[in-house]
């Protein structure tokens, strides 16, 4: 039986990498005669910068950049010297993770850390950047990102604006790019966005991501008329409608932005990631597809990561089972999942859980593997 | 696909009949085609009268009688009318769910509550009494059974001993049964044992199962020569043995002297409900068999209830699956089940867990019964 396994990380307790080891080792010491094929996967949330970094050969390195609120932190990016390919995940410098649960704040957080992460990356050369987007602590449409490359803003009255706040965006009225146009000359910027929504309205950046990052009902009307503003000072300057764009809302505005205004590519991050896998090829030889998150819930199969693994298989006629840290007690019935098993062994406290996360996924796949193989039997 | 559907109750949260139907209700929402037969089971723990009520076709009933201290409470008891059959469970009077934690005394527990019961259904004229031991809190040699019914006990110098406790039972020298026997005339007496062990020694009543009945080291010593002065007593009064007969030990020794005493009959309760339910007959039809309780783990193998179940379907070559309350995290391989699947959702607490038995049961029938209906489609 030939088993593809491409799991998730388990936030705050596995990575993906592990998680696809400790799957493989629980059907590899089970009975069944099984080849395992690990191709763990991520979707621009924790561990994201590890699985890239697998497929695509670059060494993880560190540098001191800045927080969202300014303050020195290290953060990992990966780099391929031979290609010349840097990767960025921005939540390493304008993450989430990053912050303590009382300081979320994003009226006054920015992404400067990523530009200066991709300022490294450039230093050493990089022809091509990928950027993937995911668990960010900002609502600023990039501009932390351009003023680290060099973007200088200019006011109303032609005033300079240094390093402007995502409150401030209204201030605003252009920006000087020619700087940042000649660093990033001869090198290929490509967002690996992990939402679809558009920078504005009902779906857009501040209305949904807002809040979950500490913004208050009156912040998010100040951050959408913000970035709305950002949105006419682009039209005007570049004649580029970034309203719309899908994927544009993803990480606060960061795609939408630097799509109208460097040219970025915008790509579904976990569909990039499964193609640098190879998956798709991968399933063609697979009897059973195995993958696996922290929580699966209905809500899944219409995501990203483990939800677009189980959508795959389930089109190819693929067996397909969900490993999954928590489900709701009564989840029944998925649409490409055939069966979510909780790995949980017993009721008790999430702390023990989280640091057995590999033997649960272990043991329930050796189950699994004891199971097909008493069937094959009968 | 016929399964066969033979749980065990799960302690303190769902009775074995309940246990069957969620996990029949599992298997008959998913897409499998099946034929679901619910046996439920019991190994003389929680829920054994309702189990085996249900197969002898018993009303329960309910009548006040004596606890293990002395103390009024209701007890439940079968009684089957047209072929004159009464069913006991020792724990309904003698059992230690019916002390708090803190009043365990095994030194002056006794067992004459279920002497009571065993009155109750003969003055209703019962030519058939099954008993079934399990969770006692006694250790009394069946003393309390005898007083209840007309026994005498006499002293070392012929001076009558009435209702002696367990702490005394080298005081006596022997018993007058004339009462008893005429009380039981044109009944038969059947024991239902929950374990194997012998009255006496390293594995006997009071060595083995008196410390968690709350008996001290001293306390143990103390239970063992009383039960070993009792075995003389049978042996100087009937010639009969009882010291090292198989089941002796169950409930702290009432299997032994009622049998050397009475006449009683000791069988293997677990085996005795299999054989009730007819399980061997369904077992033949069956391709796949699961079974449940609130622990298994790789001593379930040996055991009883579950254990068995496993057992006589692993003989007979079928698929077996256990779903468990709970696993040890890293517990692999068993002996009889294919598969053990732990059905907890999440991480949590234990009360939410023994809430949503039914559901998670439920749950995790269901997504068995889909892979099996996916691999079956593929």
């Amino acid at each position: 039986m030939n088993i593809l396994i491409s799991p998730n990380s388990f936030k705050n307790s596995l990575s993906a990498v592990k998680c696809a080891a400790a799957i493989c080792a629980g059907f590899k010491e089970s009975d069944l005669p099984c080849e395992c094929t690990e191709l763990p996967i991520a979707d621009g949330g924790d561990g994201t910068l590890e699985v890239v970094a697998r497929y695509l050969n670059a060494q993880v390195e560190q540098v001191r950049v800045r927080d969202p609120f300014g303050r020195i932190v290290t953060a990992k990016y990966g780099w391929n010297a031979s290609e010349k390919i840097g990767l960025i995940e921005l939540a390493e410098a304008s993450g989430l993770k990053l912050l303590g649960d009382d300081t979320h704040n994003p009226l006054s957080a920015t992404t400067y850390g990523t530009g200066q992460l991709i300022c490294e990356v450039l230093d050493r050369g990089a022809k091509k950047i990928f950027l993937t987007l995911g668990g960010s602590a900002t609502v600023d449409g990039g501009i932390g990102v351009l003023s680290a490359l060099g973007a200088i803003y200019k006011g109303h009255d032609e005033n300079i604006t240094a390093d402007p706040l995502p409150s401030d965006l209204c201030l605003i009225s252009g920006i000087d790019l020619r700087q940042v146009k000649e660093r990033l000359k001869g090198a290929e910027l490509i967002i690996l966005c992990d939402v679809k929504n558009p920078l504005l309205g009902p779906e857009g950046a501040a209305t949904v991501f807002g809040p979950q990052k500490g913004a208050t009902p009156e912040g998010v009307q100040t951050l959408e008329k913000g970035l709305a503003h950002l949105a006419d000072v682009i039209e005007h300057m570049h004649g580029v409608n970034v309203r719309s764009v899908q994927h544009g809302g993803s990480a606060g505005g960061v795609a939408a932005i630097l799509y109208g205004l460097l040219d970025a590519k915008l790509v579904d991050g976990a569909e990039q990631i499964l193609g640098w896998a190879r998956f798709d090829e991968a399933l063609k030889s697979a009897d059973l597809v195995v993958t696996a998150e922290g929580q699966i819930d209905e809500q899944t199969d219409y995501g990203k990561g483990p939800g677009l693994v189980a959508k795959k298989a389930k089109e190819a006629g693929k067996v397909v089972i969900g490993l999954s840290g928590s489900v709701q007690a009564k989840d029944l019935r998925y649409k490409n999942f055939d069966m979510v098993l909780p790995i949980t062994s017993h009721p008790g406290k999430l702390s023990i859980a989280f640091a057995n996360t590999a033997t649960n996924l272990k043991r329930t796949a050796f189950q699994l593997g004891q199971l097909l193989h008493a069937l094959n039997r009968g």
